[in-house]
């Protein structure tokens, strides 16, 4: 039977014909795409959800949930919890999804936070960030948690056994690192986990780990400072070659191995992140996804549902009875 | 009269030749390099004060620099405290430097932490990046004081009448981060300094701001995320361009462009940072220094004492009656 993917038709930068035609490209008899989005929307022979409203990028996230149940982007989260569809896709806007997720969906049983996992396509082979950037604040037990979900995802979906687990930190000395890292690090040398201590940023594009875990903030500005510096640079190497004649000419010499170099290495190019730890499958998508990248992440969606990821956190997860109650989080 | 800047002679990963070779190049007749190291060590015609013992990069920095006060970076530090010298430069490790600081030179009145300012080769211009990793747990109040240090850093040492500042977070809106970002962002509104919102790490090396304020731990991460990028890419796309005859061509034929890049990019080029808001001049250099990265970070050095930034800082941060106490800075 088909798997069906919820696509928001809304939110991505480059308006909703390139959402329709990401997903129109990676639709095939196993994996059907189901757009929600505005009545008169040229759905290309795709399914269509009608839905009302949208909802922009900086609205609050937790009001605009609230007060638009029939957006494009809450209408596709509920079609997972409804059992229309088996997971969902959206490039809009991130706190948005973690909003109408947590609502909607809810949390696993013992799940204290979900955690955003992204692939970072890393030299050595592929790395999973997590949390990139869900929660901004986050306690010791967070992070323990975020390494055993992101442990199952790469086993599940990268097929590593027994997945090396690293914590992101500012020395590699077990000591060296926030009250926070280093409280996590203790978790995580008692967690049953492959844990081989701490890694720095500077080893995150070459690959120090499967797993590599840390708080939404610091994930989230390890991962901006990659894809930033990465564009930065192949963009200044751009401009340095085209200054003189000699360069023009070797540019275009080298212009394949720089593709394969940019299409390897951008963590853009993964398309798209898991929210980890609800009950249903959740990608969010880049803002700026192209509808290539929109493709790869409907693909990710249904590759999760394949390989039952949910499932496969749900057994993962030990028996967790800390209280689900997250009143205490803002700790500062 | 000669600036005398002191130079520990140990510390630096390549051994103390290296090191005594950087200060070399740089000594005239308006600066003259003073090193410390052990009896024996061929100073080149250079001065040196012979000590005993050295601080290991994993040795825990405050029991290191309590226990070896001949040690040549605690002897180096004391020199600057002393008046032998009036600022200090050491490749060692930056906790005991910091410790060694703290201990002999102590901070300005007024001043909560030490943090350390880093010059950023952004496309835009150059950007201090402040705190890059002094302290790995911070209070808003902190960053504020970052902020005025890094202003003051920003117009003596870069020239920059009114610097902006920016404070690092994981969105541009003022509502989005963790409870230290929004609580900083609300200080430095009311700051007085030209600030200008938040910025993201995607943008760092493109460059947003004169100073971009963060705490150590998150400046940390985010540096070394930069400096593993351009590494990491820079060397993919040697293999990949050496991979092909072709590419090979090109890749002669870009050189000089590609070496501009590196060269101009690479955070590591400056040779070193100030750790800023002590009572005297301290500038801590890469453990991976070359020789030419030492002889920057003497010139650095040099320069930050003939730009008075110590005496600037002291009148540029407003009368601040917060206490110096710092016993309750692990928050968790």
């Amino acid at each position: 039977m088909a798997i069906r993917v919820a696509v928001d038709a809304l939110g991505g930068d480059r308006g909703p014909d390139e959402i329709v035609e990401g997903a129109l490209a990676v639709a095939s008899d196993d994996l059907q795409p189901v757009l929600f989005g505005p009545r008169g929307l040229d759905a290309r022979g795709l399914s269509l959800v009608e839905t009302e409203g949208a909802i922009a990028m900086d609205e609050p996230p937790v009001d605009a949930v609230r007060a638009k149940p029939e957006s494009s982007l809450v209408r596709a989260v509920r079609s997972v919890a409804d059992g229309e569809t088996q997971a969902v896709v959206s490039a809009g806007s991130t706190g948005a999804m973690l909003a109408a997720s947590l609502l909607h969906l809810r949390r696993l049983p013992g799940v204290l936070r979900p955690g955003i996992a992204v692939v970072l396509p890393a030299r050595r082979g592929p790395s999973v960030l997590i949390d990139a950037g869900a929660n901004a604040d986050a306690r010791p037990e967070h992070l323990l948690q975020f390494a055993h979900m992101g442990a199952t995802f790469a086993e599940e979906i990268l097929g590593v056994a027994e997945p090396e687990v690293r914590l992101l930190s500012i020395g590699e000395e077990a000591e060296k690192g926030s009250q926070l890292a280093l409280e996590a690090h203790e978790l995580l040398r008692a967690s049953g986990l492959r844990f081989a201590g701490n890694t720095e940023s500077r080893r995150l594009l070459e690959g120090d780990a499967d797993v590599v875990v840390t708080d939404g903030f610091t994930g989230n500005v390890a991962l901006k400072a990659l894809e930033g510096t990465i564009l930065t640079l192949l963009d200044s190497l751009r401009v340095e070659i085209g200054a003189s004649v000699r360069g023009r000419v070797g540019g275009l010499l080298i212009r394949p191995a720089a593709r394969r170099v940019r299409t390897h290495l951008d963590p853009e190019s993964y398309g798209g992140a898991y929210l980890l730890g609800l009950r249903g499958l959740v990608v969010i998508a880049h803002g700026s996804s192209s509808r290539v990248a929109i493709g790869n992440a409907v693909r990710l969606a249904a590759r999760g549902v394949e390989h039952r990821v949910v499932e496969r956190l749900q057994e993962g997860l030990p028996a967790l009875t800390a209280p689900q109650d997250d009143s205490t989080s803002n700790e500062s």
